[in-house]
Formats: structure tokens, sequence, C-alpha cells
């Protein structure tokens, strides 16, 4: 997997610290914009966040590359709604040689790896006679497994990240996306630390779990080290 | 492919109605909702059709339970972002028996045919043995393909419905996701006519194409018809 | 103020708890919806909400016909963005006559309230001349008052709805929108107590408090009385 | 009317032609961005407005910061849902020194020109007397005219304000908000000059008009003169 931050709002943090300034004060923005020293606008976003008055994050977005993942992955991907999507195509590109992604479980099983990689190389094989018969690759796709590789730019504000951290950092979340999450928060947090101070599963920012039995353990170990 | 209306908004043309009634008048909602005629009621939806004021089609929704589809097709779905979906789970739905969705262009090719069901019966070996191994569903389903079936509840409203009906009835889409926009659009139809009777791709709602090149040559034919 | 649930999903739980059935089950839509007893539908409504796992609750619309308020709500009301309006327009709805709402805090001062029927006065008197000098009502709308009555159809989904809710009838919320969100609960348990059964502030539904040291003391006092 | 393009995501032609890029083709994001010479960028995105394929334009945000404008354009603008909005608040600051807006039609006759501005004084005295008199700023503001002016940032992404200035540049918008969005069309221009080489009314961009009776005659100019 290789993610990727492209492009952002510039200055980040100061777009939102200016903004929620402006809801508050007989000033105006240009003057706000001026005004901050870099202490400020950090201390202001902290305390956005504290209060969870988070309407001023959505003036900053950021644009991810992602490579190296499933169509597992996108499929759930695209369900947040709240975000931009430019997805590599199967009906215009033709998939005649394309990668895979191997689930860890089935990695470190030997046995499930080889069958793994057989039945890859025999869906292969079919997309091509498929498109040696004369199916268009629109239809020849249709054999094509969950598991084959795609591309996808997308593209949230901080508040949607933030709620898409809070799902899927979760231990819940499926693994694949979870790593594209963690990797996301990484780079989000070089370019404005400030805004995902606090970013990830309820039980990291809220100490709430809303998964019932379902849940992983994680909120009882965070308290029994005494604190998040 | 199963497409059935499961509820909606009752009786959605006097929603309309009222709901834009109530924008140019000085008289309340509640008696506006008790005055109006059926035939008033129709000539109004129709005209705000013709005058392409779409936001009070926004207070009526339809809810679909849709079945025998392939998650080529649900992919696509998901990316109308003003709808509501709940799709089966193959997180959680063991996929012991699988059917799948077969491309009309290889069902007509009877060697495709045979070619795409042998690969489907490798598939669901595969997906066996990884299960037989210890891989839980949930990983196991990456040798899945993009063939298989999925049932999904779709819920839009009726200008999103319109939106998704220019785009998705249009020869350019491809034909499973234009089956299933043809069938809702049959269905929506029965319990709203008016509001849904300009429905459908551009070149029959406005005489105009935006593919280009690619373009079907729809809008020609209509065009020496003398009429759309 | 006047709050009508004009119109809704039919059956709103029955549709929640069936799309819910659907992702976590090999059976089709069609056939869950028949299965169901209405005791089924109440438990599993019941465990959605305390799950959190709300996706479902957006197949299910309600729309609301608003009387009796100013501007200033209507201002507020229409950022909720995952909604839809119809609001009575000042450009094309002649104010003559206009009503105008009255604060609490005004009314319970004789001499506020006085002082502040002295100005309505005046900017009827204005919005009169201006008509009278000419000037177009889309114009002359200027000189009216946040106070002007107005009248909005809304429609919101179960999530939106719930999320409206949380901030809305919140003590932090100005007097207005929090009575109109109070009226519009009062309406909807009406119709579907399950789904709404724990709506509401967060100090109510979660126990937790965003607003720092603006805090009401609600929560406090709710942990006092030993429960939520 | 103030109206400044406070930031915007870098290089926005190049990023949208990036991503579409993307969709169409076996190579990878990142070597997309670098591969491209400005004329191909500018290429690409000609075509795509074109073609109408505008959900890259989704990747691109721009935020304004505006002040200047009456309560009058927010209560539209803010109607526009697919954006961001921080506002001015009248709860938490005082107008104790507000400034209004007038409208041309009322400043070009004096004689309601006198009579707005005597209103307004008389507004103002009313609220300064509330205060006074115990009320709390957020319910004295109920006195307080559409003409008070406000501050507001607003970010959209370049597809939402195609949409924006289809609507709001059109002649039957409302002389304010038809001018805050020429000057917004203004701004963006100089810094993506071919994503909004097309933008404006229908009948600038298609030569259509849906504004049927109520239509402001340009589009039969353009058609005289020719062309568009």
């Amino acid at each position: 997997m290789k993610v990727k931050l492209i492009c952002h709002t510039p200055d980040p943090e100061r777009t939102v610290a200016m903004s929620a300034r402006l809801c508050y004060s007989a000033v105006g923005a240009e003057q706000l914009v001026e005004k901050m020293s870099p202490d400020q606008v950090a201390k202001l976003v902290d305390k956005i966040v504290e209060m969870g008055h988070l309407s001023t994050f959505e003036h900053v977005s950021f644009t991810f590359a992602v490579e190296g993942v499933s169509r597992v992955l996108t499929h759930q991907l695209v369900r947040h709604r709240i975000a931009s999507y430019s997805q590599q195509s199967q009906r215009y590109v033709k998939e005649h040689d394309f990668e895979y992604i191997v689930p860890p479980s089935v990695a470190a099983n030997p046995q499930a790896a080889a069958r793994f990689a057989a039945v890859m190389d025999q869906v292969r094989a079919a997309y091509d006679e498929l498109a040696a018969l004369g199916v268009h690759q629109e239809d020849a796709r249709y054999v094509l497994a969950n598991a084959t590789e795609t591309k996808i730019v997308v593209t949230m504000n901080a508040r949607s990240l933030l709620h898409f951290f809070e799902l899927r950092c979760c231990a819940r979340a499926q693994w694949e996306i979870r790593r594209l999450a963690d990797a996301m928060l990484v780079e989000v947090r070089k370019v404005a630390p400030h805004l995902f101070r606090k970013a990830g599963p309820t039980c990291v920012t809220q100490g709430l779990c809303g998964e019932g039995d379902l849940t992983c353990g994680r909120l009882d170990s965070l308290n029994k080290q005494g604190g998040r």
C-alpha cells in the first residue's frame, strides 16, 4: 500500500483558527489572518478540538493518492460520502497484468498463500481468454477478484477525516482500510499536528466504545494504563 | 435482478406540490395540503419539472430492495452520495454457495459462458478451501469475483433519483446499472408519474448529449424522428 | 410556533430493522420484511441504537411543516445540510401584514416588550412606505427584522434528526430552535418511539458534555440523580 | 462588499488533470503528477469541461472571506449545502455599531434612501435600549434588520462552485448574491482560468434557459449576437 498526501489547503491550522475567530469577533477576516501568531493559532485549534466545535475544520482539505489497495478496500472507502474520489476504471483500463492484495492472515499461512496465488492465476487466465473470445474488458472484469489492485485519489476535509479516523482506525474495521486510515493519519499529522492531535477511534478520543460485546478490549487496557 | 420499491413517502406528488406552493404563498402549509385537488397537484408538479426548480423534489424519498446484482454494480452505485445504502456484508455473511451475475455479452457466447462458469467454480473451491484452512470469511472473500451476487437496500429522494436516471439510464452507463436504473424508473413512475415524467438521460430530457465522440447516436435518431 | 409532522416513511421502524437485518443475513430483503414481528422489530432497533450503528436510520425520512418562527431560527436551521427545505420567500410574498416573534426574555419585561412592539411598527411603516415609493418587495424586505415570522417545510432522515436533536435540544442552543427541536422530537416519538428513544443532547444520551466552561449544569444534576 | 480568496488547493488545474488521468491510465498517481506539462494540463481540463465529467473538479477547494454583505445574502448563501461556512455570530458579537447594506434600487431613490436610513436609526436605538433594559444580545438581535452587515468565510470545491455560479450569476438571482457570485468568479478565474472557463448561468454555458416566462432576455440577445 502506498499512501501519499499530494496536496492540501496551505497553512491549514491558520485557516481553521481564522475562521473560528471570525465567528466570535467584530474584526474582519483579513485582519484576523495577519494578526495571529503561530502560538495563538495552535492554542485556538487545541481549544476547538477540546470543545468539539468542528465546523471550521471543514475549510481545509487533504488529497491523497492511494495505490496498492484492493477493491475490497475501495468499496468500503467510497461509502464515506463527505469526500471526493477518482478511481482507476476497470471499464477503461485493461487489467492484463493485474496485481493483487494478499490478506496478512493468508500470507502467514503457507498453504493458504499457495491456494490464493493459484486461484489468482486461474482468474488471470480466464480474464485473458474472455478477452481473446471477444468479450469487452468492462464485462471480462466480472471474473476479477476483490483482491485486484486498484488506485484511487481521495479528498476529504479535516472534519470528514476525523470521522473517517474514528471509524476506520478502530480495531473493528477490516485490516486493510485500517492500514489506510493509519497511514493517512500519519500524513496529515505531519502538516497539521494540532488539527489531528485527538484523532482516532472513540476509545482513544472519548474513552467510549460503541461496539458492545464485539469490543476489542483496547478501552479496558487504556483504562488500566490510567489514561488515554 | 430483482428490484422492489419497498416504501416511499406517502402521496409524493402532493407533498412536492404543497412545499412548492408554500414558497410563493402567504398561506400556511397545513391549509395548502387540504386545498389542492389531484388535478392542481399534477399541474403544479408538471410546471416545477418544466422550470427545473427541483429543490421541492427532495421532500419525498423512495426505498428499493435490490437483489441479484453484482458487486461491479454496487461499487458503481454507492458512488452516488446523496443516497443511503445498506448492503449485505461479505465480512459477516458466509458466501458458501454464492450466486454470480453473467454479463449478457458472455451469456450470448457459449465458449465464453463456459469459461466464465468454470472460473466461478474454481473461485468457489478456493473460497471453501481457504475457509477450511482457517482463513476468516472477511479475508477469504478477497478471492471472490466482481460477479458475485449481492443484495442492497437503497434510498434516494426524487431529486437525487432524477440525477441518477440522467447518468445511469444513459447508453454510456454499463449494462447492469442501466438495467437497475431502468427498473427503478418503472417502479417510481407507478406511484409518481408526474414527478418522473421527464426522467432519463439528457438526450431525452434536454436534447443534449455530453458524451462528445463517445455518443451512442440516440440523440441523432431522436432528432430524425422529429421530436423527443 | 406550530410544528406538524405532515408525512413520513410508512412503518419507519420496520424499514430500519429490515435494512439492518439484510446486512447480516443471507436471506433477501423481501422475506425479511414479512418475517419480523413487531416485537422483533423493536428489539432490533433498540440494539442498533445501543451500538450506534445508525446508517440504517437514513432509510426513513420525516417531513415537518413549521410556522410561527422567526428568520433567526430559519437562518440557523438551514445550516443543517443533511436536510431539505422549502421556505416562504420574502422575494415573492409581500409582507404587508407580517407577524413577528417576541423572545420570552423580552415578553417577560414589560418595558422591553413595549419597545420591541414599537420598533416593529416603525419597521412595518418603513416597509410599506418603501413599497409606495416603488421599491420592489425583494429590496424593501431589507428593512424587515430578524423577528419577522416565516414558514418552512423541513425534511430530515432519522440519522440527521438524531444529530439535530443532539445539537439543538442542548441548553446551549438558542431558545427558539430548541423549542422547535423539542417539538419535532415529540412528534417523531409518536410514530417511531424506539428510533428516538435515546435522542437528545449528549449529556442525556452519553453522559458527556462538550461545552466546557459554558456547560449548563444539566449533566451534573443528571449525575446527582443517579442516572440518565 | 469585499470578497477575498484567502486560500485554495495549490496548483488546482494540475490536481484535477492528474485525478482525471488516473481513471483512464494504468500508471500511478505519483508519476502522473510529474509527467504532465502545463499545456497538457490545460488541454485535459478543457476537455473535461467540454464533456461535463466534473467529478474530478471536487478535489480542489477555494476559501473566501466575505465582508460587507447583508443577512439577506447569507440566508440565501447557506442554502448551498455542498459547502462550508463560518459566520460572524449575532449571538456572541454585540452589534453596537452595526453597518447595513442599502439595495441599489433604494440608493438610487433619494426619498427611499432617506426612509431606509431613518428606520435603520430607529432599529439601532431599539437594539441599544433593549440591551440597556437587560435583554441579552442574542434576543435583542431579533429587532435587527435583514440589511445588517455580516461577515462569512465560505469554502466550496470547484464542482460546487460551478453549480453556484450557474444559479447565482443568473439574472434571476437577487442583485446582492449575484454580485457575490460574480466577484467570486473573477477571483477563481485568476488562479484556475481553465477550470472556470465556461462558468456562469446556463444561457451562457449551454444556450438554455430554465426560467420560462420569467426569462431575462439574455439568451435571446446572445443568440442574436450569433454566438455565445
